[in-house]
């Protein structure tokens, strides 16, 4: 854990190799008709292999019953505590574009989305608008002025975008625009202390003036903001583990969580394989790699349960690829479990496996919930496994006399 | 948890029903000649049915070794750390047969008992003498008057009563009168620290009279009394949960223990089988049931191997009946085990089963200490099914973005 003051002098600079392949929305839950998981259907034989000679377990993202999103998820990962280390969906938005965020700013997470003539809400993502429609919807909503604050509106991608503020005495004490359901309208932003005033008066004008910009369009006449945050204090992985970590991951957010947490961000592609690409022509300058895979959780998300079987069998393929870096420490966690039967994430612990000079004995028979949880690492809390790392990568010195 | 700060506005109403039966002194020991526990020699199809498609494992009620009162056990199924949370037996009692108890009041647990013509106990309950012996005795030591205090003796069942004080500077830092066994003389009570003086000496003043009034008993001649309690300061479960919790139990203090959380508790007849009755017929007022079987742990203390198989076979015939509600979750807990061969509360882990619309893939093949051990949520500490129930019925909604 990050700060886990007993036993920060424990952590040594080492040559060793660590890499963290993110498995986003890992865990999954049995079918019903066939009481197997996504991973107990899917033909994974690299990661079965694998299985049967790392030190196998189970994470608790946060705790028994409570689903993270991808951030606490991630957070909990990286050895934050993710009660106590939380950030805000604007903020997170912002850094995963790569926005120059500074103390004082506020951002929000931005939707364009459709409303009717009474201005009651049909779409909250605007038909999933494409980007080539937003991008010169952006540029507009960004010559918006106010006074006393300077604002931008950055494209993120197709619907989403992020509201940018910077000024004196602005907050995150606020509400959100967005009623989370159609058929209503679209909420004013109100003040949740009076630290909030200014923000919440400068959103809802900023929200009354796009609404005038957008009225023509077709599809995208109208905004939805929330998430309203700064950025959040955190202390730096590389300082606190003393690594030098590098992050590589296709999608935004991720390489927004990666810059909070002090990670440096390496550009990379659209794909998984990119992302090796990319692994291996910066192998030498790291000692710590975050390798993000996402479309496990897409597919769960949608409730597809053979897409996600499938976005298993595709991540398998490339095991062989990452094994043949002979990382010193490979881990394989998830953030979350996904069930594809719950469509959405869940709180159920998510198998996690660690490969190491030291787990060649160790082994389980295949890789799946069911199998994990009889797993030599028992059931840990996510945020442990940072320390388990370090440790098999010879970073964490002994404890003690 | 109930003060889990970080996720309390996590929590959802929504229409969803929650059903946790607390089977007290659920878990159980294995026979030294058979090897097998009481749930696993008791033939139960119903609950090992239901064991087949829900989730499955052991709640550690407070700590390995600890074995708690039934107090404490409960408080922790809902969600209370009893470590933290600690009720007095008198202010159980009291509330158990609902006396109207305020900040200030001081309660106390009693029994009748036989003392010999030296005084010392015969018998700590009396003989078991019924109640319509000692009703009219209550009446007769509701007459004792004692300065600075008003002064209530309620009958509660057979042997038992509440002595209830109100007054100015009562404390509860007093020790108790009856010394856990037979062939001494009951204690006079000591202040605790220099609060407890007025209190202390007010007992002793009711004991002595109590003495006088009963001396011609056969049996109930002498009283003892213990649990000198206050009303204690719980955060209500409804307010934190944002649940509309309701109690259905046929004994007293799991009335009085609900209602110190904050429960509505809803009347009910003698046996199970009422209660039952009262839970359909308050099934649409509620989103949050507690129903409480007592038959296992009576059994278990009596150190009744067969009796407590019994008790169990006898639950499980009513399981269909709760079933036909279709709870969207049915939690089955206990709140400790009590093992026959024991004869007592004990400290092990207790079978805990969660039934929802995502569990039906899970299942393990019986319901038993055993199997439990082996089932996908593992062993967990008993303050955490709460999250686990209103996870599974949507009333704890995603932590983070």
């Amino acid at each position: 854990m990050i700060d886990l003051d007993a036993i920060k002098d424990s952590y040594a600079t080492t040559p060793s190799k660590i890499v963290l392949l993110v498995v986003d929305g890992l865990g999954g839950l049995p079918h019903p008709e066939t009481k197997r998981s996504e991973l107990e259907h899917a033909n994974i034989p690299n990661l079965d292999h694998l299985a049967q000679e790392s030190a196998c377990g189970l994470t608790v993202p946060v705790m028994p019953g409570v689903a993270p999103g991808s951030g606490p998820g991630h957070l909990a990962l990286f050895g934050y505590d993710p009660l106590k280390y939380l950030i805000g969906r604007g903020a997170l938005e912002a850094l995963g574009i790569e926005v120059d965020l500074r103390r004082g700013d506020i951002s929000a997470r931005g939707n364009f989305c459709t409303a009717d003539q009474e201005g009651n809400l049909v779409d909250r993502r605007a038909g999933r608008v494409p980007s080539e429609v937003t991008i010169p919807l952006c540029r507009d909503l960004d010559q918006i002025q106010i006074e006393g604050v300077d604002l931008r509106v950055y494209p993120v991608e197709g619907y989403r975008f992020v509201l940018h503020l910077r000024g004196e005495g602005l907050s995150d004490m606020v509400t959100e625009t967005d009623p989370q359901r159609t058929g209503v309208s679209a909420l004013d932003v109100k003040a949740l202390s009076p630290d909030g005033e200014k923000t919440a008066s400068i959103v809802n004008e900023f929200v009354s003036q796009a609404r005038g910009i957008l009225k023509e369009e077709e599809r995208a006449n109208m905004v939805l903001l929330r998430g309203f945050s700064g950025l959040p204090n955190l202390p730096s992985m590389g300082e606190a583990y003393r690594l030098s970590p590098a992050a590589i991951a296709a999608y935004p957010m991720y390489r927004g969580l990666s810059t909070i947490v002090g990670m440096k961000v390496i550009p990379t592609g659209r794909t998984f394989s990119d992302e090796l690409d990319t692994l291996y022509e910066h192998y030498e300058d790291h000692d710590f790699f975050y390798v993000h895979y996402k479309p496990a959780d897409a597919a769960g998300e949608d409730g597809n349960f053979e897409a996600k079987v499938k976005a298993l069998e595709d991540l398998d393929k490339h095991i062989p690829r990452l094994l043949e870096l002979k990382p010193d420490v490979l881990a394989i966690a998830g953030d979350h479990a996904t069930p594809a039967i719950m469509a959405a994430h869940s709180w159920h612990p998510v198998p996690f496996l660690l490969h190491s000079q030291w787990t060649l004995g160790e082994g389980v028979e295949s890789f799946s919930e069911r199998s994990f949880s009889m797993g030599p690492l028992g059931r840990i809390p996510a945020t442990q496994i940072m320390l388990l790392a370090l440790a098999h990568s010879g970073k964490l010195t002994k404890f003690g006399p």
